[in-house]
Protein backbone atom coordinates (compact mmCIF):
# COMPACT_ATOMS: atom_id res chain seq x y z
CA UNK A 1 0.00 0.00 0.00
CA UNK A 2 3.00 2.51 0.58
CA UNK A 3 4.62 1.72 -2.43
CA UNK A 4 1.44 2.32 -4.47
CA UNK A 5 1.17 5.80 -2.56
CA UNK A 6 4.58 6.66 -3.41
CA UNK A 7 4.20 5.42 -6.83
CA UNK A 8 1.29 8.01 -7.38
CA UNK A 9 2.93 10.68 -5.75
CA UNK A 10 5.93 10.41 -7.93
CA UNK A 11 3.77 10.27 -10.97
CA UNK A 12 1.68 13.18 -10.32
CA UNK A 13 4.79 15.24 -9.40
CA UNK A 14 6.07 14.03 -12.97
CA UNK A 15 2.32 14.80 -14.63
CA UNK A 16 3.12 18.46 -13.54
CA UNK A 17 6.40 18.74 -14.88
CA UNK A 18 5.47 17.64 -18.04
CA UNK A 19 3.04 20.09 -18.41
CA UNK A 20 6.18 23.06 -17.80
CA UNK A 21 8.29 21.25 -20.71
CA UNK A 22 4.85 21.17 -23.09
CA UNK A 23 4.29 24.86 -23.04
CA UNK A 24 7.92 25.50 -23.13
CA UNK A 25 8.26 23.17 -25.91
CA UNK A 26 4.74 25.57 -27.50
CA UNK A 27 6.22 28.67 -26.67
CA UNK A 28 9.29 28.70 -28.51
CA UNK A 29 7.41 26.32 -31.63
CA UNK A 30 9.13 23.15 -31.08
CA UNK A 31 7.44 19.67 -32.16
CA UNK A 32 8.96 17.05 -29.95
CA UNK A 33 8.33 13.20 -30.21
CA UNK A 34 9.27 10.40 -27.60
CA UNK A 35 10.35 7.51 -28.89
CA UNK A 36 10.06 4.32 -26.61
CA UNK A 37 11.13 0.36 -27.08
CA UNK A 38 12.06 -2.64 -25.82
CA UNK A 39 16.77 -2.86 -25.86
CA UNK A 40 17.57 -3.69 -29.14
CA UNK A 41 14.37 -2.65 -31.41
CA UNK A 42 16.13 -0.24 -33.10
CA UNK A 43 15.59 3.15 -31.64
CA UNK A 44 19.12 4.53 -32.76
CA UNK A 45 19.20 2.99 -36.08
CA UNK A 46 15.64 4.53 -36.89
CA UNK A 47 17.52 7.52 -35.74
CA UNK A 48 20.33 7.24 -38.15
CA UNK A 49 17.51 6.78 -40.82
CA UNK A 50 15.86 9.80 -40.06
CA UNK A 51 18.10 12.36 -39.40
CA UNK A 52 19.90 13.18 -42.71
CA UNK A 53 16.05 13.44 -44.31
CA UNK A 54 14.82 15.88 -41.08
CA UNK A 55 17.52 17.61 -41.22
CA UNK A 56 17.51 18.86 -45.15
CA UNK A 57 14.41 20.42 -44.08
CA UNK A 58 14.28 21.02 -39.96
CA UNK A 59 16.90 22.01 -37.42
CA UNK A 60 16.75 19.10 -35.44
CA UNK A 61 18.09 18.58 -31.58
CA UNK A 62 18.24 14.72 -29.77
CA UNK A 63 17.87 14.11 -26.67
CA UNK A 64 19.53 10.44 -25.77
CA UNK A 65 18.33 8.59 -22.46
CA UNK A 66 20.29 5.75 -21.52
CA UNK A 67 21.37 3.75 -18.31
CA UNK A 68 24.75 3.97 -19.34
CA UNK A 69 27.42 4.77 -22.12
CA UNK A 70 27.28 7.74 -24.29
CA UNK A 71 27.01 5.06 -27.36
CA UNK A 72 23.69 6.26 -28.79
CA UNK A 73 24.93 9.64 -28.63
CA UNK A 74 27.38 9.32 -30.32
CA UNK A 75 26.14 7.63 -33.08
CA UNK A 76 23.78 9.98 -33.61
CA UNK A 77 26.27 12.94 -33.38
CA UNK A 78 27.51 11.67 -36.29
CA UNK A 79 24.96 12.90 -38.44
CA UNK A 80 25.55 16.55 -37.13
CA UNK A 81 22.81 17.54 -34.98
CA UNK A 82 22.71 18.43 -31.34
CA UNK A 83 22.87 15.69 -29.42
CA UNK A 84 22.33 15.88 -25.51
CA UNK A 85 22.86 12.64 -23.02
CA UNK A 86 21.03 11.85 -20.22
CA UNK A 87 22.75 8.91 -18.10
CA UNK A 88 20.22 7.80 -15.76
CA UNK A 89 22.27 5.26 -13.99
CA UNK A 90 19.57 2.56 -12.69
CA UNK A 91 16.61 4.15 -13.54
CA UNK A 92 14.97 2.77 -16.49
CA UNK A 93 13.24 5.46 -17.60
CA UNK A 94 13.13 8.98 -18.69
CA UNK A 95 10.86 11.86 -16.45
CA UNK A 96 9.72 14.84 -17.49
CA UNK A 97 12.24 16.45 -14.65
CA UNK A 98 15.24 15.46 -16.65
CA UNK A 99 13.87 16.79 -20.12
CA UNK A 100 13.08 19.64 -18.06
CA UNK A 101 16.97 20.10 -17.30
CA UNK A 102 17.95 18.91 -20.42
CA UNK A 103 15.48 22.01 -22.56
CA UNK A 104 17.10 24.52 -20.46
CA UNK A 105 20.84 23.44 -21.68
CA UNK A 106 18.70 24.07 -25.35
CA UNK A 107 18.21 26.75 -27.13
CA UNK A 108 14.97 26.28 -28.18
CA UNK A 109 14.94 29.12 -30.42
CA UNK A 110 17.27 27.48 -32.80
CA UNK A 111 15.57 24.32 -33.18
CA UNK A 112 11.97 23.13 -34.73
CA UNK A 113 11.85 19.44 -33.99
CA UNK A 114 13.11 17.54 -30.54
CA UNK A 115 13.43 13.78 -30.93
CA UNK A 116 13.60 12.02 -27.44
CA UNK A 117 15.26 8.51 -27.22
CA UNK A 118 14.04 6.89 -23.79
CA UNK A 119 15.66 4.36 -22.43
CA UNK A 120 15.26 0.52 -23.75
CA UNK A 121 12.44 -0.78 -21.86
CA UNK A 122 8.89 -1.94 -22.61
CA UNK A 123 7.49 -1.14 -19.22
CA UNK A 124 7.98 2.18 -17.56
CA UNK A 125 8.53 4.86 -20.09
CA UNK A 126 5.08 4.70 -20.98
CA UNK A 127 4.30 5.42 -17.54
CA UNK A 128 6.22 8.76 -17.60
CA UNK A 129 4.99 11.74 -19.89
CA UNK A 130 7.71 13.61 -20.60
CA UNK A 131 5.22 17.07 -22.15
CA UNK A 132 5.89 15.84 -26.17
CA UNK A 133 3.49 16.45 -28.92
CA UNK A 134 3.62 12.57 -29.36
CA UNK A 135 4.94 8.99 -28.42
CA UNK A 136 6.33 6.71 -30.99
CA UNK A 137 6.63 3.22 -30.32
CA UNK A 138 8.80 0.68 -31.95
CA UNK A 139 8.38 -3.42 -31.95
CA UNK A 140 10.94 -5.62 -33.59
CA UNK A 141 9.37 -8.25 -35.29
CA UNK A 142 11.62 -10.31 -33.38
CA UNK A 143 9.96 -9.86 -30.39
CA UNK A 144 6.89 -11.84 -31.17
CA UNK A 145 3.54 -10.94 -32.25
CA UNK A 146 2.01 -11.09 -28.77
CA UNK A 147 3.09 -8.59 -26.97
CA UNK A 148 0.72 -5.95 -27.63
CA UNK A 149 -1.57 -7.40 -24.90
CA UNK A 150 1.24 -8.70 -22.86
CA UNK A 151 2.64 -4.65 -22.54
CA UNK A 152 -0.41 -2.50 -22.83
CA UNK A 153 0.43 0.78 -21.82
CA UNK A 154 2.93 0.97 -24.21
CA UNK A 155 0.49 0.64 -26.89
CA UNK A 156 -2.34 2.29 -25.67
CA UNK A 157 -0.14 5.87 -24.54
CA UNK A 158 1.68 5.89 -28.30
CA UNK A 159 0.48 7.58 -31.65
CA UNK A 160 2.65 6.05 -33.61
CA UNK A 161 3.51 1.98 -33.61
CA UNK A 162 6.86 1.47 -36.25
CA UNK A 163 6.95 -2.27 -36.79
CA UNK A 164 10.91 -2.41 -37.13
CA UNK A 165 12.95 -5.46 -38.85
CA UNK A 166 10.77 -6.53 -40.92
CA UNK A 167 13.37 -7.40 -43.51
CA UNK A 168 13.64 -10.73 -41.07
CA UNK A 169 10.00 -11.87 -41.40
CA UNK A 170 11.14 -14.65 -43.80
CA UNK A 171 12.82 -15.95 -40.81
CA UNK A 172 10.60 -15.75 -37.84
CA UNK A 173 7.62 -16.11 -36.62
CA UNK A 174 5.43 -12.73 -36.58
CA UNK A 175 1.93 -12.67 -37.67
CA UNK A 176 2.07 -9.04 -38.88
CA UNK A 177 -1.83 -9.12 -38.73
CA UNK A 178 -2.26 -10.45 -35.19
CA UNK A 179 -0.16 -7.69 -34.20
CA UNK A 180 -2.07 -5.09 -35.47
CA UNK A 181 -5.05 -6.43 -34.78
CA UNK A 182 -3.97 -6.79 -30.85
CA UNK A 183 -2.26 -3.52 -31.25
CA UNK A 184 -5.61 -1.88 -32.24
CA UNK A 185 -7.79 -3.63 -29.68
CA UNK A 186 -5.15 -2.20 -27.27
CA UNK A 187 -5.29 1.53 -28.88
CA UNK A 188 -8.30 1.62 -31.93
CA UNK A 189 -6.46 5.26 -33.13
CA UNK A 190 -2.99 4.12 -32.88
CA UNK A 191 -1.41 4.65 -36.58
CA UNK A 192 1.17 1.61 -37.99
CA UNK A 193 3.84 1.66 -40.24
CA UNK A 194 6.41 -1.31 -40.90
CA UNK A 195 9.90 -0.40 -41.44
CA UNK A 196 13.35 -2.01 -42.18
CA UNK A 197 16.07 0.31 -40.80
CA UNK A 198 18.78 -1.99 -42.89
CA UNK A 199 16.79 -2.37 -46.13
CA UNK A 200 15.39 1.64 -46.01
CA UNK A 201 11.63 0.13 -46.57
CA UNK A 202 9.27 2.11 -44.76
CA UNK A 203 11.34 4.83 -43.59
CA UNK A 204 9.31 7.15 -46.44
CA UNK A 205 6.21 6.18 -44.95
CA UNK A 206 7.65 7.24 -40.87
CA UNK A 207 8.79 10.73 -42.68
CA UNK A 208 5.37 11.39 -44.08
CA UNK A 209 3.58 10.99 -40.93
CA UNK A 210 6.16 13.01 -38.68
CA UNK A 211 5.49 15.87 -41.50
CA UNK A 212 1.79 15.03 -41.18
CA UNK A 213 1.38 15.67 -37.31
CA UNK A 214 3.74 18.40 -37.91
CA UNK A 215 2.08 20.68 -39.43
CA UNK A 216 -1.42 19.60 -37.85
CA UNK A 217 0.37 20.40 -34.59
CA UNK A 218 1.08 23.95 -36.05
CA UNK A 219 4.40 23.42 -37.81
CA UNK A 220 5.25 25.03 -41.34
CA UNK B 1 17.00 12.87 -2.63
CA UNK B 2 13.95 11.69 -1.53
CA UNK B 3 13.27 9.30 -4.59
CA UNK B 4 16.77 7.55 -3.83
CA UNK B 5 16.27 7.05 -0.31
CA UNK B 6 13.17 4.88 -1.07
CA UNK B 7 14.41 3.22 -3.34
CA UNK B 8 17.08 1.54 -1.07
CA UNK B 9 14.46 0.81 1.58
CA UNK B 10 12.26 -1.15 -0.78
CA UNK B 11 15.71 -2.53 -2.05
CA UNK B 12 16.32 -3.51 1.31
CA UNK B 13 13.31 -5.01 2.53
CA UNK B 14 13.21 -6.60 -0.53
CA UNK B 15 16.71 -8.46 0.32
CA UNK B 16 15.33 -9.68 3.55
CA UNK B 17 12.50 -11.24 1.85
CA UNK B 18 14.54 -13.23 -0.61
CA UNK B 19 16.98 -14.35 2.18
CA UNK B 20 13.73 -16.03 3.72
CA UNK B 21 13.19 -17.36 0.18
CA UNK B 22 16.30 -18.58 0.15
CA UNK B 23 16.14 -20.26 3.26
CA UNK B 24 12.98 -21.83 2.58
CA UNK B 25 14.02 -23.22 -0.92
CA UNK B 26 17.14 -24.94 0.73
CA UNK B 27 14.68 -26.32 3.70
CA UNK B 28 12.96 -27.83 0.91
CA UNK B 29 16.02 -29.05 -1.39
CA UNK B 30 14.59 -26.95 -4.12
CA UNK B 31 17.01 -25.88 -6.91
CA UNK B 32 15.79 -22.26 -8.38
CA UNK B 33 16.23 -20.07 -11.19
CA UNK B 34 15.96 -16.53 -12.06
CA UNK B 35 15.43 -15.95 -15.85
CA UNK B 36 15.47 -12.32 -16.86
CA UNK B 37 15.40 -10.64 -20.02
CA UNK B 38 14.25 -7.87 -22.40
CA UNK B 39 10.82 -8.16 -23.70
CA UNK B 40 10.95 -11.03 -25.96
CA UNK B 41 14.09 -12.36 -26.21
CA UNK B 42 12.54 -16.23 -25.83
CA UNK B 43 12.36 -17.02 -22.25
CA UNK B 44 9.03 -18.74 -22.81
CA UNK B 45 10.49 -20.91 -25.77
CA UNK B 46 13.50 -21.54 -23.84
CA UNK B 47 10.88 -23.02 -20.98
CA UNK B 48 9.26 -24.91 -23.95
CA UNK B 49 12.59 -26.59 -24.94
CA UNK B 50 13.78 -27.03 -21.77
CA UNK B 51 10.78 -28.73 -19.70
CA UNK B 52 10.47 -31.39 -21.50
CA UNK B 53 14.16 -32.09 -20.84
CA UNK B 54 14.17 -31.60 -17.46
CA UNK B 55 10.94 -33.31 -16.60
CA UNK B 56 12.46 -36.67 -17.52
CA UNK B 57 14.78 -36.59 -14.57
CA UNK B 58 12.95 -34.40 -11.76
CA UNK B 59 9.98 -32.55 -11.17
CA UNK B 60 10.06 -29.00 -12.17
CA UNK B 61 7.57 -25.94 -11.18
CA UNK B 62 7.65 -22.77 -13.19
CA UNK B 63 6.35 -19.53 -11.61
CA UNK B 64 5.48 -17.25 -14.48
CA UNK B 65 5.63 -13.22 -14.38
CA UNK B 66 3.90 -10.88 -16.58
CA UNK B 67 2.14 -7.71 -16.69
CA UNK B 68 -0.92 -8.43 -18.18
CA UNK B 69 -2.08 -12.49 -19.42
CA UNK B 70 -1.62 -15.70 -18.38
CA UNK B 71 -0.41 -16.48 -21.99
CA UNK B 72 3.40 -17.69 -21.05
CA UNK B 73 1.68 -19.97 -18.60
CA UNK B 74 -0.81 -21.47 -20.90
CA UNK B 75 2.03 -22.27 -23.63
CA UNK B 76 4.39 -23.64 -20.18
CA UNK B 77 1.46 -25.45 -18.73
CA UNK B 78 0.93 -27.22 -21.71
CA UNK B 79 4.19 -28.89 -21.37
CA UNK B 80 2.89 -30.58 -17.91
CA UNK B 81 4.87 -28.54 -15.06
CA UNK B 82 2.96 -27.29 -12.38
CA UNK B 83 2.53 -23.14 -12.88
CA UNK B 84 2.34 -20.46 -11.11
CA UNK B 85 1.36 -17.27 -12.86
CA UNK B 86 2.11 -13.84 -11.28
CA UNK B 87 0.14 -11.19 -12.83
CA UNK B 88 2.40 -8.08 -11.73
CA UNK B 89 0.04 -5.02 -13.14
CA UNK B 90 2.25 -2.19 -13.95
CA UNK B 91 5.42 -3.17 -12.03
CA UNK B 92 8.30 -3.78 -14.36
CA UNK B 93 10.11 -6.59 -12.23
CA UNK B 94 8.68 -9.60 -10.01
CA UNK B 95 10.26 -8.51 -6.43
CA UNK B 96 10.82 -11.04 -3.58
CA UNK B 97 7.57 -10.74 -1.69
CA UNK B 98 5.71 -11.71 -4.91
CA UNK B 99 7.86 -14.72 -5.35
CA UNK B 100 7.34 -15.76 -0.97
CA UNK B 101 3.36 -15.57 -1.95
CA UNK B 102 3.80 -18.21 -4.37
CA UNK B 103 5.96 -20.50 -2.63
CA UNK B 104 3.42 -20.63 0.04
CA UNK B 105 1.04 -21.95 -2.80
CA UNK B 106 3.13 -24.60 -3.94
CA UNK B 107 3.84 -27.93 -2.39
CA UNK B 108 7.65 -27.38 -2.09
CA UNK B 109 8.10 -31.06 -0.76
CA UNK B 110 7.08 -31.96 -4.37
CA UNK B 111 9.36 -30.65 -6.97
CA UNK B 112 13.43 -30.07 -7.34
CA UNK B 113 13.64 -27.64 -9.43
CA UNK B 114 11.87 -23.89 -9.61
CA UNK B 115 12.24 -21.86 -12.64
CA UNK B 116 10.72 -18.31 -12.46
CA UNK B 117 10.58 -16.31 -15.62
CA UNK B 118 10.70 -12.87 -14.95
CA UNK B 119 9.10 -9.75 -16.36
CA UNK B 120 10.53 -8.98 -19.99
CA UNK B 121 12.68 -6.35 -19.27
CA UNK B 122 16.37 -5.69 -19.00
CA UNK B 123 16.63 -3.19 -16.16
CA UNK B 124 14.94 -3.52 -13.11
CA UNK B 125 14.69 -7.72 -12.65
CA UNK B 126 18.65 -7.24 -12.29
CA UNK B 127 18.08 -5.15 -9.05
CA UNK B 128 15.55 -7.29 -7.26
CA UNK B 129 17.01 -10.46 -5.70
CA UNK B 130 14.75 -12.96 -5.48
CA UNK B 131 16.59 -15.42 -3.45
CA UNK B 132 17.28 -18.26 -6.13
CA UNK B 133 20.23 -20.25 -6.37
CA UNK B 134 21.11 -18.58 -9.64
CA UNK B 135 20.21 -15.51 -12.06
CA UNK B 136 20.46 -16.42 -15.86
CA UNK B 137 19.98 -13.88 -18.21
CA UNK B 138 18.72 -14.26 -22.14
CA UNK B 139 20.07 -11.74 -24.71
CA UNK B 140 18.64 -12.33 -28.26
CA UNK B 141 20.93 -11.22 -30.90
CA UNK B 142 18.57 -9.30 -32.67
CA UNK B 143 18.88 -6.99 -29.59
CA UNK B 144 22.27 -6.04 -30.76
CA UNK B 145 25.94 -6.79 -29.80
CA UNK B 146 26.51 -3.26 -27.89
CA UNK B 147 23.86 -4.10 -24.61
CA UNK B 148 26.50 -5.56 -21.89
CA UNK B 149 27.66 -2.12 -21.32
CA UNK B 150 24.37 -0.51 -21.86
CA UNK B 151 22.24 -2.26 -19.20
CA UNK B 152 25.67 -3.39 -17.01
CA UNK B 153 23.92 -4.55 -13.76
CA UNK B 154 21.78 -7.68 -15.55
CA UNK B 155 25.26 -9.15 -17.23
CA UNK B 156 27.02 -8.33 -13.40
CA UNK B 157 24.07 -10.17 -11.70
CA UNK B 158 24.03 -13.32 -13.70
CA UNK B 159 26.04 -16.42 -13.49
CA UNK B 160 24.94 -17.48 -17.41
CA UNK B 161 24.34 -15.45 -20.37
CA UNK B 162 22.11 -17.20 -23.32
CA UNK B 163 22.88 -15.46 -26.47
CA UNK B 164 19.84 -16.97 -27.92
CA UNK B 165 18.70 -16.87 -31.83
CA UNK B 166 21.67 -17.89 -33.26
CA UNK B 167 19.91 -19.24 -36.49
CA UNK B 168 19.52 -15.37 -37.16
CA UNK B 169 23.18 -14.74 -37.55
CA UNK B 170 23.26 -14.75 -41.25
CA UNK B 171 20.79 -11.75 -40.70
CA UNK B 172 21.72 -9.60 -38.85
CA UNK B 173 25.08 -7.03 -37.59
CA UNK B 174 25.68 -8.88 -34.39
CA UNK B 175 29.26 -9.41 -33.53
CA UNK B 176 29.67 -12.47 -31.21
CA UNK B 177 33.14 -11.93 -30.28
CA UNK B 178 32.23 -8.19 -29.39
CA UNK B 179 29.36 -9.37 -26.99
CA UNK B 180 31.38 -12.01 -25.54
CA UNK B 181 33.89 -9.92 -24.67
CA UNK B 182 32.12 -6.86 -23.58
CA UNK B 183 29.77 -9.10 -21.14
CA UNK B 184 33.03 -10.78 -19.76
CA UNK B 185 34.36 -7.21 -19.11
CA UNK B 186 31.12 -6.60 -16.87
CA UNK B 187 31.28 -9.79 -15.36
CA UNK B 188 34.79 -11.66 -15.47
CA UNK B 189 33.36 -14.66 -14.17
CA UNK B 190 30.01 -15.08 -16.28
CA UNK B 191 29.13 -18.69 -18.16
CA UNK B 192 28.25 -17.81 -22.09
CA UNK B 193 25.92 -20.61 -24.16
CA UNK B 194 25.06 -19.58 -27.69
CA UNK B 195 21.75 -21.21 -28.51
CA UNK B 196 18.72 -21.34 -31.01
CA UNK B 197 15.07 -22.13 -29.47
CA UNK B 198 13.86 -22.78 -33.78
CA UNK B 199 16.55 -24.83 -34.38
CA UNK B 200 17.49 -26.48 -31.16
CA UNK B 201 21.38 -25.96 -31.29
CA UNK B 202 23.13 -25.46 -27.95
CA UNK B 203 20.16 -26.36 -25.89
CA UNK B 204 21.95 -29.49 -24.96
CA UNK B 205 25.00 -27.42 -23.73
CA UNK B 206 22.16 -25.30 -21.54
CA UNK B 207 20.72 -28.35 -19.81
CA UNK B 208 24.35 -29.70 -19.00
CA UNK B 209 24.93 -26.32 -17.52
CA UNK B 210 21.75 -26.79 -15.19
CA UNK B 211 22.54 -30.23 -14.39
CA UNK B 212 26.06 -29.55 -13.29
CA UNK B 213 24.99 -26.33 -11.32
CA UNK B 214 22.59 -28.32 -9.73
CA UNK B 215 24.72 -30.63 -8.36
CA UNK B 216 27.30 -28.59 -7.36
CA UNK B 217 24.57 -27.22 -5.04
CA UNK B 218 24.63 -30.01 -3.52
CA UNK B 219 21.38 -31.73 -5.68
CA UNK B 220 21.28 -35.26 -6.71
Amino acid sequence: MHEIRIGEDIRGKNREIAEENRNLLKKHDVFSLNLMSAPGAGKTSLLEKTLPRLMQRYRVAVIEGDLQTSRDAERVRAHGALVLQIETGDVCHLDAAMIHSALHQIDLDAIDILCIENVGNLVCPAEFELGVDGRVMLLSITEGDDKPKKYPLMFIESRLLILNKVDLLPHVDFDIGRARREAREMNPAIDIIEISCKTGEGIDAWIDWIEKFYRQSGGR
